[in-house]
């Protein structure tokens, strides 16, 4: 049976199946990219989840066995509702890898699913019917629970880093170079500048997923 | 002085001051909030970072002593480039906690960063190097490090959430109602629309935080 480390569920704050498939799924990338976790920001994961579905804690999982980490802005979401997520590692073909259908049905009749859908919050879910679903994840082989796909066009350019920043003449706290702007022929940060924030947290054309 | 769980680094990837400030500044939250580990969604966390300034790392920190992680949906990005954070829970009174300027202009001139601005991965750093910065962060006060601020009118909405999904007429693939399409009168996922998806990370209004 597949093992995970002890600390995951402490990191997680409870224990649930997806946080296991998405421990499992990152592993499985790091397999096919011939690839070992990523100490620094050699690896970027593209998450096609989005938000209102709790499938989310599958990300977590991700994070743990690649330490492509939201922190470390190696983890971007796409928004599209689907349990997924595409590895971009420059040099090496992307993969994406999907939960399959079958194994989403599998799991769907399990008492862990009958709780949450009555409110019950996962850490309040029995430890034995949340250990019993995880066994399921767990037991099951990598064939059984994912899809994969070659993105051999799927492309990213990650952001430059810098360390420069300047104090906002405002609040006078430290802002990176990035997001100072400019006001009163000054520099500022930006709730200091009265403009809204222009990035967002996508930075992938979405043709290039058609 | 300060400890920390083993498997921080591990998670992360590497040994950074800015992953041991974001547990620091997590366990400083919780306190102010007088709440524990959040085990499930009831705490939301609204970094102030952005992308391109390597303090990110402290987001990885955050997510490690308060559960408060990205996977689960409680961690944001303000996209401000400053190192500081909004904790909202539901029912208290919202918190901000900012590095102090002046620890970061304590910190700046250790071998640490002048090892990282010649382009050496945080992973290449020499282990005393990294031990030795990561305790001058282990040591400092509570005090030394951060700046609070209440912030009673800062107000968040979380998406509520939902196990309903479809298949997509088209790849056949799961997708959670929320980012069902309509196309040809059948339903289908956003990449198989051919329209972009309509979400972005932020869903806080600019406006409140001025």
């Amino acid at each position: 049976m597949y093992s995970m480390p002890d600390w995951l569920f402490e990191f997680h704050g409870h224990k649930c199946p997806f946080v296991v498939m998405g421990y499992r799924l990152g592993k499985q990338a790091l397999e096919k990219l011939n690839a070992g976790r990523t100490l620094n920001h050699e690896m970027f994961v593209f998450s096609e989840m989005g938000v209102g579905h709790p499938q989310g804690c599958l990300q977590d999982g991700i994070q743990a066995s690649t330490s492509a980490t939201f922190g470390k802005g190696q983890m971007h979401k796409l928004f599209y509702g689907k349990i997924a997520a595409i590895f971009y590692y420059p040099g090496k073909t992307p993969v994406r890898i999907a939960l399959r259908n079958e194994f989403s049905d599998q799991l769907a009749p399990h008492e862990f699913f009958r709780l949450r859908k009555q409110g019950i919050e996962p850490s309040e879910i029995p430890p034995d019917v949340a250990d019993d679903i995880v066994n399921v994840v767990l037991s099951a082989s990598d064939e059984a629970l994912f899809d994969y796909q070659a993105l051999p066009d799927f492309s990213f350019k990650p952001v430059k880093g810098s360390f420069n920043k300047a104090q906002c003449a405002v609040c006078g706290e430290y802002v990176f170079e990035r997001y100072l702007r400019r006001r009163d022929n000054k520099l500022v940060c930006i709730p200091c500048s009265g403009q809204e924030p222009a990035e967002h947290t996508i930075y992938l054309p979405v043709e290039e997923r058609k």
